[in-house]
């Protein structure tokens, strides 16, 4: 099935992006500034978009400083029971950042707009890391003219 | 095999949009600079980033206004082979472009970092078209601090 993949290197430890990823308040900085639930293993975290929608994803994997997955229990039809991680690694003086979001049924268009937008998010996390400012929705970076 | 998808709209026409894409001196707003080559069908386009390499391709097909698309036929070796393409249609005021990358043999860790790069570009091929300003090489967005 196909996959949506990233990387970007980000100018922080290891420990401050697993932070940035498997806390709430992290997870405000960068996605939305509106999450919410619990970032536990086996706890149900909320994504709200205002009218763009709601996202909720399960906690399935927590290694600190290494790797977080969930798996979408509520959202877009398409992103049920897809996957979504991260993997971190030590890259020199940056923290690197494999993105995987697995899963997909199809290559449908959305698949293509969220490819595009999760780069936009992804670098909302490597600003949030490096200069304290993220773009999370609602301040969040559009690819199209229709709020998103 | 394994695809890189991405969607951008952009606020312009799709006869901007394609112009951007199957001229050369368009393709020298948001990929690189350094662009030279025959743009034609059946002609080969060189796109120089410096130090971090080059990339050539056979143009395949071109349909104005709707469709541009290339071969690899010079880079990393993952690219050789792969197809890079561009679809363009109308969208409201906009033009959607979906881009397409296909081909890759496998999913590696190049195949991350290309992706988001990807996006970064089309961001800049949309900012080119909308502003008069976009990011090509030299002055593109780093996903990394290794210069790309």
């Amino acid at each position: 099935m196909p996959d949506i993949l990233h990387k970007v290197a980000i100018k922080a430890t290891p420990a401050q992006a697993y932070a940035a990823l498997a806390t709430i308040d992290g997870l405000s900085t960068w996605w939305t500034t509106d999450t919410s639930g619990s970032s536990a293993v086996g706890g149900e975290i909320g994504f709200r978009f205002g009218e763009h929608g709601f996202n909720g994803v399960k906690v399935i994997e927590l290694e600190p400083e290494q790797r977080v997955l969930w798996e979408v229990i509520e959202g877009p039809e398409s992103w049920l029971g897809t996957r979504i991680g991260f993997d971190l690694s030590q890259d020199g003086d940056d923290v690197a950042v494999l993105f995987k979001h697995s899963g997909w049924r199809e290559q449908n268009e959305f698949m293509h707009t969220c490819t595009t937008k999760w780069a936009m998010f992804l670098m909302s996390l490597k600003a949030a890391l490096e200069t304290g400012i993220g773009a999370p929705y609602p301040n969040d970076v559009h690819i199209t003219h229709r709020g998103y």
